[in-house]
């Protein structure tokens, strides 16, 4: 731009002044985030978004626009003259004017309008949300293309932004490197039977595309153990699947998971330690880079709820200590707390209770209750593996993870007793093959974001939720 | 330890003496990027990692030490009294010793080894890796669950870890909120027929687990498409499927792919800018951070390529300029370069040859060769869209994109003639509601790294390619 002006001014006196002048009259796109940061007072600006408030005064008119940069939103006044019916709650605006200090101390700075463009406008009977209504969760749920439009949701999509990087940011400072373990996989790893199996839409001559049945991931475990046969430390974070036929508010067919895996263990504390790191680092990246979008939630979606995971010291019991724990409370449970039983959800709700609702460890669980994988403790009469699972306040169980049996022998005779050695060759081959001790773990990632905002729908911390009978988009 | 060591201090003169000593000489665990580094001369260090290489001498032991964390290993010199039979090419040893200053140039710091202990052998004869081989591409294919332990691979998936961490940096610097958009969808995006179809394994009494027929996504755009009505930059990078029954050097079943999506757009330079602006910053930052591994590419793997983006200048031209330039060659094609048909990989590497083998942009493509979303340029006779690829040296295609039909009018209308008004119904909402010009594109991820390595097969830069009858691990 400046170039050009130059270039004119050689041309001809009154050209290039008026160019000139052009050029110094251009306004400076200015993203909200940028405007709103009081670093541009006096500026002539143009700000582009969408309208959250309209409030038509007698000689002024005020506007907050928002582009998604930030929860707050810009302020904009204007002369009565300026209104327009089409400036309703959710239409797309283009305002230039100048950046002024504004007397509210909410919103230090304010946008003082010399034009409005309407860029796109939004039926206010139709739009499904309604100015100064403040919508439920489970309202705005039904629009899930919409939904984004509303400052919950958004904030709730900045924070799983921001919550993703925080995990990419803790691995790689800890010199992990990244693997993306395959969405479509031969394995089942954990043996359920709660898989989605994939086939091609439309089959040319019947024949299968990929020669074997075909899964959506459960989890990256055996792909990353692969990995911790040649990198000490190793993670994955993507897509996994589970097609649990379930409405409950704890589950979904697709969610993420963080999974790690660390090479050269000694014990459960290797893993403990990496799982308790990460926890926290993300926690206070959270909290340290989305304050607004998280006081929202505290304040206004889920009030009362509070996070503060640098003063939690993490608790740890074995699992025969919680057995006894439980067995000791004057709780009455549903489902049975002899030792060999499962920890269900109820069991381990009280469990963070009775350790002062603090995140909590259990660590080596029955032997017969974890899969082919997980590291014999060879201990008697109570039989138990090398399993941890973290609980924590709110939700329950947040990460789950083994050191694994690194050991052929062991590992081969678990396999053939449920004759599934040939189907685990390969996976053998790691132990055949400079096989050293390791161990891993998997973090739900929804569940993470819920201990964090206090959300009790998991639906309500992901963008396009996917659970039985439900795909919408 | 320290803590420990004090308490018993006060017990007794000679139990704190011996634990004092103990403190002392417990050696450092290192990895073998940090023994490398030079930073520890002098120092008592434990290092764990794979031999990469065993060299017996008569006097002396030397082996090579590698745990991933980069493309160096550590050598190790030890008595020859060390040696043991079990110390071959893949076993994992833990070594104990003093880090010194090498008088070998190429390994400036070597591990003057006190203890070797082997924590898992590696029988040579069985193991598909040689002594003194440098294997193929092709060949450590075969071996899905052992290629990470070669230098190639284990290179590339530490490439391939930064470049992704170079793309998450370059959207989050440049005010872009990270959207993951589902795997599991109910709609097809583009249209083509070559989609993954998705359902439960043992299905409960023959009921759909959605209700309607899900599939595989081909693309984030629609859900990226959602979040532009509320943010003005988004972007999503993750996997994506298409079932293209095809064994070519250039396709995968399941591919990673960067999305991205900007509001108010004016033109096709908006996307053109980000698209250069991400190629150019993610190559930099890899060839900056992952200098050794690039380099070993270039030298054994895929000798006499090179890249250097910032050098370069990308081109710009028309689809009817491509047509014309296409006409003109003196090269015979096989496939026609009429006005009207879609350029085909040979037209595309003449493109890129012709205009001095850098990356170009083609622009402006028939209307008819584009999907409903793309934006019509309402120009005739020769009707276009607002469409651009960009096209790079050795690969090809590496991202398309277009503006969207942001006009509720001209979107509708196109969706009529097809008779996909009423699924694309929630799509159309976003046109109804607070409408802002807009556009994106995406990028082959897998593409982008062949395009920096040279690596002609878009198998060896994923860790576990999936292909038409191939779904190995």
């Amino acid at each position: 731009m400046f170039q050009a002006a130059a270039k004119t001014l050689s041309l001809s006196r009154g050209a290039s002044f008026s160019i000139r002048r052009y050029c110094f009259k251009t306004p400076a796109k200015l993203r909200v985030s940028e405007a709103v940061s009081g670093a541009h007072l006096g500026a002539n600006v143009k700000v582009q978004g969408w309208l959250r408030s309209v409030r038509p005064q007698k000689a002024n008119l005020f506007l907050h626009v928002n582009d998604g940069s930030a929860l707050q939103s810009l302020q904009v006044v204007a002369s009565s003259e300026l209104n327009d019916p089409l400036l309703t709650l959710g239409s797309a605006v283009e305002v230039t004017g100048t950046l002024r200090k504004s007397p509210h101390q909410k919103q230090p700075v304010e946008l003082e309008a010399d034009q409005i463009h309407v860029v796109g406008d939004c039926n206010p009977v139709d739009f499904p949300f309604k100015k100064k209504e403040r919508h439920s969760l489970e309202y705005i749920r039904q629009f899930p293309h919409l939904r984004c439009r509303t400052n919950a949701f958004s904030s709730l999509l900045r924070i799983r932004s921001e919550a993703t990087t925080a995990v990419h940011s803790y691995f790689k400072e800890n010199g992990f490197v990244q693997i993306h373990t395959p969405v479509i996989t031969s394995n089942d790893c954990e043996g359920a039977g709660e898989l989605f199996r994939v086939e091609v839409s439309v089959s040319s001559k019947g024949e299968k595309f990929f020669s074997v049945p075909a899964f959506l991931t459960v989890s990256g475990q055996l792909h990353l153990e692969v990995m911790s046969g040649a990198f000490s430390r190793v993670y994955t974070f993507g897509p996994t699947f589970r097609a649990e036929n379930s409405q409950s508010r704890r589950h979904l067919a697709e969610f993420y998971m963080v999974e790690a895996e660390v090479s050269f263990t000694q014990s459960l504390e290797d893993l403990t330690k990496v799982m308790e790191d990460m926890f926290r680092s993300a926690t206070e990246h959270v909290l340290a880079h989305c304050a607004a979008d998280v006081d929202l939630f505290h304040k206004h979606v889920t009030p009362g709820h509070r996070v503060s995971p640098q003063g939690h010291l993490l608790f740890g019991v074995t699992y025969s200590e919680a057995i006894d724990i439980l067995n000791h409370s004057s709780q009455k449970f549903a489902f049975p707390t002899d030792w060999g039983c499962d920890l269900q959800t109820e069991h381990e709700k009280y469990l963070v209770k009775h350790c002062g609702n603090v995140p909590v460890f259990v660590t080596d669980y029955p032997y017969d209750l974890k899969p082919f994988y997980a590291r014999d403790n060879q201990d008697h009469p109570k039989h138990t593996a090398a399993a941890v699972d973290l609980l924590v306040p709110g939700v329950g169980e947040l990460c789950g993870g083994s050191l694994r049996e690194e050991r052929l022998d062991l590992l081969r005779a678990r396999l053939e007793e449920t004759g599934l050695e040939d189907t685990y060759s390969w996976y053998l081959d790691l132990r055949r093959f400079g096989s050293v001790p390791h161990g891993g773990f998997g973090l739900g990632f929804e569940r993470f974001l819920q201990c964090i905002l206090g959300v009790d729908n998991i639906k309500d911390v992901i963008a396009f939720p996917r659970f039985s009978h439900s795909c919408l988009l």
